[in-house]
């Protein structure tokens, strides 16, 4: 508990704790405030992932490299899981698809370009190992190729019926996971020797025991379900308030808040001159969320949500996510790095922000 | 004759010829059984395939590196020739599209996927030559642009004529066979030295003499042509008693037959750490299609054919060419491959053929 | 004004500048002989753009490397940029938006296929700086995304309204313009040595004193927007004649002729063996149209223009600009290229003019 704490006090970031409980008074006391209840649960869900975070790693940290390895490649991603299962249990199905959508052209563009933007501000050039970046790369485009083909064959012709989409949205949930459980096994047992380096850099921060971290992970997964419940509830309201599209919401906003926390990390390790680390962190997360993240909800909508849930996106979502991913390939190719590299892949993020804001809210 | 039976006691896929008579056989007895002989016809294409490229390659060694070159770029998807030129002659147009999309799209994803997973379940990492890799995936992508353009204008505005598009299509085939001219004057000729390895890789197996190899190249052409007319009678029916669809068909399974015997060599040339060799085989197959086969049928169409055919493709067969040559140009940029890589590459395969297989038969 | 005769006499292009009183002349003589006048227009333009170039590297190497790469940067397309601001004055944005699109696959695939082939028929295998090729054809990439944007996500669905596709223009166009300022300071200033060589190369021909280099560049820039006026005023009724569609002359023929000197120059490099010469003319002339032509001309036609101009392209050339912008990529990835590589760009190229030629008119 000391050293949560400490934790709490060394990491500025983690002050934001202190809008957790303002959530939960503001619900309590303004339940027809979403403005203000949008404001304090996005501030809340920020620091919560971040503990979220540390916790998964310190849990791994202690249990070894195979146990520890699929505990984050597990819970990685635990915030935007929690959040879309939430939107997914209101039923809120475009929420869900387009947080599915801005969280793999967050991850690719923002977090990458950021991260070469920040680090070639301080340094001229730098150099990342071109090798894994490409394979990263092209897993994670072929984990995108799967969320891309229902929306392309029914996009190109409107007789397909529903029935055939839920059939093949289901199908390829079954095949992304059980490819998704076969990249564990090769990066984790088979071939862990290639992702060793990548593993070790994350666990820069003092781990925390393990008594902690469990009850942490366990207490802190409460308290993002609970404000996430806050977030869906009031995000529609407030959206309209704040002038912004609901696709603009679930594609920029949810996105943003939910990779908050490994965003910091991406970041710092690009000012530390650890661009591997910063390409991993950003790839690997966007990969996850299309080969695990994406097919679980698929499956859950049939468990929890009121009707079942399918693969098929928006055709611009579509479209962003192939650019996100071929930008992905082409940056990281050349294994080198400078700022301007960051600006031109932000400045393809702030294009699809600016059309996704601009956009009138009866299209997508 | 000897040999002809020693190589064929020595190679179980050759067993199945059996299967040809027993085509012939069924179709005089069971006119009517389209099922049986869907499934004997497949049966006894695989083995003549087998047997007409082992004799193309062995005329090839024989009358030196430019003749047999020439033989082997010409003659290697004789087998997709001859079964789509009987789909042509019998008017199926969709499914000779479909195959020519098949043929690019399971030579690129399932045999390049094949060979990744198999070699690496075998071999810990494989590297192989990146330099002629890229070249490959380079001529692959440009080859597939041809294809795409009809559909791409055309797609995009229902207002363009048919004129328009038959035109376009005969111009486009014109140029692919003059540029595939050009390509082996490159390749056999100009810059031989570049592509010395991958042939003389391929005539691993002891050459037949000239005699027996011509024979069997005439005689087994023949049998192709007559099998493939009952397979083009009976698949239709076949697929609808096996519940797939004519995509399905078309796409998958004629793609599937026809490159058998080149499957065959991929995968071994993967399992003896030769990837260079199935690399090669997998792209240079997939660019003849493209650039050849492709072109000959649409000007053939007009000779053999009740109307011309255009080269105008289903929408979804667009992008899955697309994505197709996009992930051979990914997957062999670094110039490394581990098992899961070929999973990776393989499940692209299997959301087409998913896809496929659930589309509504009405669509396509 | 000697040395601007020398510069004649020894320049056969420069011995096209006849066409430049003519063109008058036949304005004032015949001024309904539309297609006499385009085709004297064409040719008058040529050497103009020819001396444009001259005369702005003139200047640009008396004035220091950063002032100078500034004007290289901002008056190397000034052909293009003067004829797509007569048509934008004369309300031609199916034109000008139609050159747009077609400087930027002209740029990609003429200018770099005719490169290679050039230089491959004089050269075995010709080898260039892979690294920035790489960067090349990736600032590429993404500056031509902004223009995919608003014809991506309005094309996929018309409830999208006029007013949206305004707005996002503007924006992007703003947007575009600060990015192409950071690129100047990156390439100009902070860091200058990634691009040194190239600078250095193009500069090959003795410069002129910057008096006449300036009187130059003013007096022909005055020729070329007045000979414009006479091309786009006759272009239209020259297409009818020569049976050419509007798509085909703005997309192939504005392009080819504004982008004629820089070819010279790209071929001519290709020759000498200095591919990293040609490939940079061609990617950096294609991301400058998009990144600084392009956004200029939408944020002017506010000012000029009858009615705004937006950002949104007809589906097929945006087809056309996403495979001309991945073929760059491709094809440079590999630094290295032989003839027949030239051969396979060229043929995108000419499938895309056959495409536009055989289109019929009402469509685009």
């Amino acid at each position: 508990m000391n050293l949560l704490l400490k934790e709490i006090r060394h990491n500025p970031l983690l002050w934001l704790l202190v809008f957790v409980p303002a959530v939960f008074a503001g619900q309590a006391l303004k339940p027809d405030a979403h403005t203000l209840l949008f404001a304090l649960s996005v501030l809340a869900i920020v620091p919560l992932a971040a503990l979220l975070s540390h916790a998964t790693e310190s849990v791994a940290a202690k249990t070894g490299d195979a146990v520890g390895g699929l505990l984050n490649a597990t819970l990685g991603n635990l915030t935007e899981l929690v959040i879309a299962l939430t939107a997914l249990h209101a039923g809120q199905y475009m929420l869900v698809k387009a947080s599915i959508a801005g969280a793999i052209v967050t991850n690719t563009l923002f977090m990458l370009g950021g991260s070469f933007l920040l680090g070639g501000l301080k340094h001229h050039v730098q150099e990342f190992n071109r090798g894994s970046a490409r394979m990263q790369a092209g897993l994670l485009f072929l984990a995108t190729v799967a969320l891309l083909i229902p929306s392309a064959v029914s996009g190109s012709d409107s007789t397909t019926g529903a029935a055939f989409i839920e059939e093949l949205s289901v199908g390829l949930a079954v095949l992304l996971i059980v490819v998704y459980g076969m990249g564990m096994l090769f990066s984790l047992k088979t071939h862990r020797e290639l992702f060793a380096s990548a593993q070790a850099g994350e666990a820069g921060e003092a781990p925390w025991p393990v008594g902690l971290a469990l009850a942490t992970l366990a207490g802190v997964t409460v308290l993002v379900a609970l404000v996430s419940e806050v977030f869906v509830e009031s995000v529609q309201e407030a959206a309209v308030a704040f002038g912004m599209t609901p696709a603009f919401v679930g594609f920029i906003v949810v996105a943003l808040v939910g990779a908050a926390a490994e965003m910091a990390s991406a970041f710092s390790g690009a000012r530390k001159n650890r661009l591997d680390l910063s390409v991993g962190i950003a790839l690997g997360s966007a990969s996850q969320i299309a080969l695990f993240v994406a097919p679980v909800l698929v499956l859950l909508s049939y468990v929890i949500g009121p009707t079942p849930m399918s693969l098929q996106f928006w055709p611009g979502a579509v479209v962003m996510m192939l650019i996100a991913t071929m930008t992905a390939f082409l940056v990281t190719n050349s294994g080198r790095s400078a700022w301007f590299l960051g600006v031109l892949v932000l400045m393809a993020y702030f294009i699809f922000a600016m059309t996704l804001y601009l956009l009138p809210p009866a299209t997508p």
